[in-house]
């Protein structure tokens, strides 16, 4: 966690914010998502743990500084700006949903309200953290949609975008109602179950397929899966069947999972193993579970790899962390953004919402004046946490309830018409002002 | 890096091993990709200094193994094993293409020979390195082509999966023929060139685009780029011509790229500006680059987001890592998997390549038996390094040049007729002879 991930342009600015005597100006930025990708109807956000981690800690390491100075881009700047990036910690405050929340487009997932250079160096991180970890989590929120009810575990680590990534893919799946990861690193910082048994190179590794399953069966006992497919399946599930007890079950990689689901079901049924499970693995993502289950597959638990770390489906989404406030000299000015394709809406903003709906008003609005239950809460002042964190389980539990609080046809795995989110009267004049103070 | 970034399963096979008796197995894993995404012809290999890096550090803390020890399912396993994990160290060899090396599906990236233990728990991070750093190196170069000549330039940090997959993204831009990047730490690291001067929120932030712009020019100087389009893009423009020098030019952001940059280029020409120049941004990747170009955009150089550091249209390639040699009591057992629909092929491999295909023999073939380039080398023997690994801007000439040696086909954004990658006689004998022993 170094200050210097970070856009290069972030300290350019920095650096002429210092040099116009604009380092002391309170800033207000608002991290969004612009739309949603085709595949969602709703995203969860996730990340807040981790952006609240990197406000505490952010600093510049000596080396870091000694890195910019010669940089060509600072001969203009002026030797303090150095000693101020050395200085420098973030003092401002973070306002934003709790993880779990389902959250639409242009809604604040967070807002930073700190000095102009804190707000603005800070945006990368956050954005990148904010976003992959709510793609993760809304995605894993559909697969377990699509399992229903059956237990849906994070298996995409190697094909996670880095190493980091797989741990950060854990955390997220978790909150969007998974069961657990098979990210080790992940079980340690975040207190997340851990799944996973043995791999093809096991089976391969012994030799004989047979002698490869007693060791593991040795090992494990009654959460041993026996992975069956490295050969030829149906002589697994046979051989997993002549194992007995204790055993799980059985783990499926390969081929027609529909048709070999229900033959090794038979197979371990016939050897008086009706309680043994079947599991099912093999580029697996809610499409799949659900026309797997739909066409008759005799599963038990899914794992679901890179379509859930990687959010294949739908790998990024525009998160944008705009500004939407300068307070100078005890007055508020607003700003947004009029370009031709992606306008934002000024104001820091409160998302209160309805059983049907959202309305986005202005955070300086009354609370009274909705009846919705307001989402966005302060959670660092002065970079000092109000209160600690909920639990990661707290989170999942959280996005659990509150997809089921959603009306139904958001729960659909296609396209569904978009949830409303309005803009309050207030909001609305305030952007049409500000359009022509702009534009015109 | 933590050597508890593993999928967990790793784990509970180096138990059974050890538990087996076979930690001093000498096993060799191929770690290659399965089949090419229908969007790329070649691939970039990338990765390579990060895998090397984890592999010499690699090492289990007090806490980690604290943490392990009570998990249950190593309930059956003997303390022992947690004093050998203190003592874990890989003392293994690596074999591997050269980063910027293009290869093709089945052919061996990287090849672990070690220990079973130490070979299997490294399958989780190197994977994750290798992959996504390949994946991104290509669609730069895909990006590079699309550009013809133009700089492009790496700005995803942002829709990074994690802010550390920023840093790795830059890298692997980098190698796959990017300029350079946004990510500042990715700067420090690896000694690549950063770009990036203001956001829109330097705008607003001023209040007046004027005075923002005016700012930045005493700034930056001649490397200053005007961001046009937060209010109105053609008044940007014509702002930024009176602002006349010095200036690198302006960055358009929005809207229609075509025809905003033909009116630009007159509002900047009748400036006398015509040594200024416009950068584009906005949601880009090669095939739009191709069109603008194809459309008669008057742009510069392009600066590539979202789509490159996520590898938006393949954010996943299928790299596996699989068991090909099992090394006991001076014998070689060599082994595949058969599986209905992911078969792999057995023994390390050498990749040869020709100027119109690779033909893929056993390492243990030899050299003077092929005409073509041997392209997998020994990187570390017992874990250590043969020679220094080769400078970031030599994997960038050695991408450059080996995707100019490739067949033309290979370089349209297409997708071409594939490059043919053969397998020498030897291979497929030992295939076939091993296909009859596993399955019948």
């Amino acid at each position: 966690m170094s200050a210097l991930n970070t856009d290069f342009y972030e300290l350019t600015m920095a650096a002429g914010y210092f040099m116009a005597g604009m380092s002391s100006e309170i800033a207000t930025f608002e991290l969004s998502v612009r739309r949603l990708p085709e595949t969602r109807n709703f995203l969860i956000a996730a990340g807040l743990a981790q952006a609240v981690e990197y406000l505490q800690n952010l600093r510049f390491r000596e080396e870091e500084i000694e890195y910019l100075r010669p940089l060509p881009q600072f001969r203009n700047t002026r030797f303090e700006f150095f000693d101020f990036l050395q200085d420098l910690r973030f003092t401002g405050d973070l306002f934003a949903v709790p993880e779990g929340t389902p959250v639409f487009p242009n809604e604040p997932i967070a807002i930073i309200r700190a000095p102009l250079i804190e707000a603005q160096l800070v945006e990368t991180y956050l954005l990148s953290t904010f976003a992959f970890q709510t793609s993760v989590a809304s995605k894993a929120a559909r697969c377990v949609i699509a399992a229903e009810g059956r237990p849906v575990v994070e298996f995409g680590s190697r094909r996670a975008h880095s190493p980091s990534a797989g741990i950060f893919a854990g955390r997220a799946a978790f909150i969007g109602g998974c069961s657990g990861t098979s990210n080790t690193e992940a079980g340690l910082l975040f207190a997340i179950p851990l799944f996973g048994t043995a791999a093809h190179s096991w089976t391969m590794a012994f030799g004989s397929e047979e002698k490869a399953f007693r060791c593991l069966q040795e090992l494990l006992g009654e959460r041993t899966v026996f992975l069956i497919d490295t050969y030829d399946t149906l002589e697994g599930a046979r051989l997993a069947a002549r194992m007995g007890r204790p055993q799980w079950g059985v783990r499926l990689d390969s081929g027609d999972l529909v048709s070999l689901s229900r033959q090794v079901r038979r197979i371990l049924d016939d050897a008086g193993l009706r309680d043994a499970k079947i599991f099912a693995t093999n580029d697996l993502d809610e499409q799949r579970i659900a026309e797997l289950l739909r066409n008759g597959a005799c599963l038990d638990a899914f794992g679901v790899g890179t379509q859930l770390a990687t959010s294949g489906d739908a790998p990024a989404v525009g998160a944008v962390y705009k500004l939407v406030e300068m307070r100078q000299n005890g007055g508020v000015q607003f700003t947004a953004k009029f370009s031709a394709d992606k306008p934002t809406l000024p104001g820091a903003k409160q998302i209160y919402r309805y059983p049907d709906r959202d309305v986005l008003g202005l955070y300086s609005e009354c609370n009274r004046d909705f009846q919705g239950e307001p989402l966005v809460r302060p959670v660092l002042l002065k970079n000092e946490l109000l209160e600690p964190l909920p639990s990661i389980e707290a989170s999942q539990a959280r996005a659990k309830s509150s997809i089921a609080a959603l009306p139904g046809r958001l729960r659909s795995l296609e396209q569904s018409e978009p949830y409303p989110v309005e803009i309050s009267s207030t909001l609305e004049r305030l952007t049409d002002a500000l359009r022509r103070e702009k534009t015109t």
